[in-house]
């Protein structure tokens, strides 16, 4: 019964296959491979465009050189205040974009409106040279509270960036698990709806270490690779990123494994709906859910070899709240435990 | 006959079935793992000392983050005039430490003496207010001219750095190479002689993305954790990185590696030696070859399929340079197919 | 009738003489003058404690200068949402500091409270080694809302600080105006409280361009004097700073500055205080007047030739707020002739 | 005999009134005055083109924010090993820039070539994605070795960048010695001969603090204005320096203290030619000297009261080399004074 995240999962076996297959002497080094151009080309099928793939081996990486090559030192990013940019990244965003602030938006369940975008543009133009101006918007897809921007949300926030002149950013950690949730094309949920930008996420959803920084507009892109190289996120055996790349969009790994994590949230979330003392605080339309319990519960679950986090206060809940992860190896039987457990702690 | 750098070569069978190995459900993220813990351990034996040991995924960035930690942004670090951190990691070294600056040395075999040391820090302390004072010193061992330093040397340059209170880096890439050549133990080549701070690497020897910042006081590591955070070198799953050093560090297999890749270089070297057109710019210690020959003989050799680079040139030395690099997958028959050609072109 | 701010008020005339009194021949550069020694002696005694003083010229160079000595890249500062650290310096502290965060709290009136810094710790150390950690605390000394911090209001921050281990920075731009409010002495409202660090502010008080940077603990200011010069921020006629700190500190011009313009600020808001559709949002503590009126009287005063700024809006108040400033140049008819123009438009 | 340097003189008493003259109330702050306005205007007269203009306090500041302005922080800067950004300016250059590298190249006399300049970019194209490639050259006019680039070398360097793509800088600390050592026009010697942005230098040459980047492309400005204030250097009473600048463009009086300046030098140099144990190591073309002499005659001169500073070994020199700098208010009875001294020591 671990549910403590999707990266204390393994790795997907196909893709440790196609590291093993990868294993050749001699292959050319940073990315000047077979392997790195099949990923480009099976990301540029799948996402119906032509556009720029970079692999990167984590997330923060993946989100920090994105913003970089986005925004200029003296500018800054609208998003989210509990985005991960924000709250779970160390810094980093600051760190790569070389100073540049993140003005950050409330939002209850994750999600941050266009009109809250128009605002903090108001503002930052009214405050004039002493005040940075932003040159980035990042939405998180699926959110860090387990929500998903529909399609048309997206494309609201694409319109409002294109009127004032922002750049889109999307942070797709867990943008399978959003992408089955809504059942749209890939293309549909990015670039159709104005995203210049997408971090694709798939270490959480089976790889070992692999995210792909996309660019729908190559133009944008300009300076990407000395930045990535300059970070040291330049793989001199690149091959073995783009390996796991290629394996994850292959066969439709990527979405079974989402379909996957995503049915056991949601069997998770249907045994809870019953329980008296328990509330799912956000709706689960991917594969985390934020529950609310009396504290004497949490200790029994813990106590009953449970993993998963205490989360931060919800506003307006005076109970405590977990988090719980599912993921593409949860499995029935874990779901059952828990809710049984939840049941009578 | 591909010499064109030893990170085109794959990663050795043993660290690719440790990975295989550690990939079971569930495993605590970002290193509070075993296998990360056993990595630590087995490299505090080896190391014959206590030490802090921080994964990372590739040697820029290992470089780059353990100079970071001994560097203010306002100071700066000595180092050779060709060191990869000088001219290969595309300014890395600036961007991690927040601009701090690289005195670089004229070093012809890729070697900086104490006495280079001392007229720098001279030089630097007579500038007063206006010029970087440096606070550490890095060393690359083996060297990018294909040299080792000795014990003594590494020992002097060490003692010169205590006197002056500067911090000693080693970038280690190739380590095991200059180890074996020397035949001392890992403990006299660093700590002992003065070292501080390890870049100990495993890709060009064999891994797949992996090398280790070791901290011989571990005191001095202090930031370095939050630093590899928002640098976006700090694997959720951690595991997998700490899998290959615990593989490379098993059975003596860093070592065997080292030792291939080195003999095969001494076979090209002993072949080469006869040629009457081409000469050694460099001492052979490691696993790289700086030859200088004739341009016709460069060109005859790449029409006939061999890889490598074409160097800068060398003072005093009036034919161009090519350099040649060994592995531990080089075999006998690419380095007498390369002579052969080498004698006839 | 200008109440646009306290930076468009002239020189007093004793500092402009004291500049003409330093055009000597052959003065030592960079502070190594007898008018820099002095204004660190007079503000030693002002302050009756031994202190580190660094003459600048500009507040944001005062406050970014002392927040990156304080702060290492991987950590943050804690301050007030609307501080002018955070909304008005471009980007300036963490620039300076390398991409260090402000970890921003509400603070309706411009103070923050123990309490929220003590959540804002708790909360970042539950984040681990994904959060940035608070290194500092920066209070504004008056605040940007016009506000004063009781003298045991500061020591309570002081108190936290200590028992966080955070460094205590007070913005003192309007230092002087807080101070006469209060009528404490300069050691009670800052060292004696807690504060390690004060941006002395005399630029918006009768100075051209004069702010030091004081460390009442010499040992904080530990490369400081480096990251001036590295900023640009070291005058080579260093003198002709130090020579404005002097004049504004001799025969208690800074006080005798800000009482007139407290006194003003004071006429203005007792005069304010009749009308019926004009309302003070913030209590008048210093030189700074928020006021809220209909839209209409806005108009009517701008259009009469009145200057002041439209400010962002307030909360729970309909109608829009004006900021008015005085300086000690604001002459009572100056004052008069506004409230007549309020009283009747 | 002060001969220390130039930035220990005083301010030239035009200066000093005009300031006092700026001193009017209610003046609009951050540059929006016609005092700032004025300094424009003046400077596109003289320099017979369009521009933008900005003051700032310090050379440092100058420089590095005009090459921040110019380079992307994983470029570089190509300039000689011994320019006052180089040397002189503790990283500053590197902190604006973001961590950018300067790419050094050995000079003499202070200049550097073309030839030079197009072998730094080979070898940077020939590194690929590890080296970082230059951006701009920046050179210094007069140099610090006290010569000055004829028009024609400027132009010849100018169309270098052109060829390879590079913004030109001029640090122009001391461009009006230059320019009356040459008797061109401005023009002739910046934006004629392909120079994009001059750091425009006052305060050696009998201002307080004051210089100005100008960009004859202002195009090439954008973002300068924002790097500026969040870099402090954006005053808020700015009109006390743009009326420095006024005064120094007025009247001829930067040609006038230069001139002075370098009549000083040159009287100290003819002086020196005849005494046989006196070397000049540098032809003397502004208004500083490098001169060669027995250790002994070195002492007696500073025992005699004689200010200098000594210098860097020169190689070739086997005597000690100090530097002496005159300035607007060198008197010919301190300079008949010291050559006395040397005559006789």
């Amino acid at each position: 019964m671990n549910f403590a995240s999707d990266n204390t999962a393994p790795v997907s076996p196909a893709i440790l296959h196609a590291i093993a297959q990868a294993n050749a002497s001699h292959v050319a080094s940073y990315g000047a491979d077979p392997l790195t151009a099949r990923a480009k080309s099976r990301a540029s099928e799948i996402f119906e465009t032509d556009l720029a793939l970079y692999p990167v081996a984590t997330g923060t990486a993946a989100n920090a050189l994105a913003l970089a090559t986005l925004v200029k030192p003296y500018n800054a990013v609208i998003c989210a205040e509990e985005a991960h940019i924000a709250t779970d990244e160390c810094g980093a965003p600051e760190f790569f974009m070389g100073g540049a602030k993140l003005l950050t938006l409330p939002a209850a369940d994750g999600r941050i409106t266009p009109m809250q975008i128009e605002a903090a543009v108001a503002r930052a133009i009214d405050g004039g040279i002493h005040h940075v101006q932003p040159e980035a918007v990042s939405i998180t897809q699926a959110t860090e509270w387990g929500t998903v921007y529909a399609v048309d949300a997206v494309a609201e926030i694409g319109a409002a960036c294109r009127r004032r002149g922002l750049a889109l950013h999307m942070d797709g950690a867990r943008f399978a698990n959003a992408l089955v949730h809504l059942g749209c094309t890939p293309a549909e949920l990015t670039w159709k709806a104005g995203v210049d930008v997408l971090s694709f996420g798939a270490t959480k959803n089976g790889a070992l270490a692999a995210e792909a920084v996309i660019f729908f507009n190559p133009a944008l892109a300009a300076g990407f690779e000395r930045r990535r190289k300059r970070a040291g996120h330049l793989w001199s055996k690149m091959r073995y990123i783009s390996a796991q790349l290629g394996a994850y969009l292959e066969d439709g790994l990527w979405l079974d494994n989402a379909r996957a994590a995503n049915r056991a949230a949601t069997r998770l979330a249907d045994g809870l709906a019953g329980a008296a003392d328990v509330r799912l605080v956000q709706p689960v339309q991917a594969n985390e859910l934020f529950v609310a319990m009396p504290d004497e519960k949490i200790e029994a679950l813990e106590a009953a070899g449970a993993h998963f986090y205490r989360w931060i206060d919800v506003a307006g809940e005076p109970l405590p709240v977990i988090r719980l992860v599912t993921s593409f190896v949860t499995t029935d039987a874990e779901v059952d435990a828990f809710l049984a457990l939840a049941a009578t702690a």
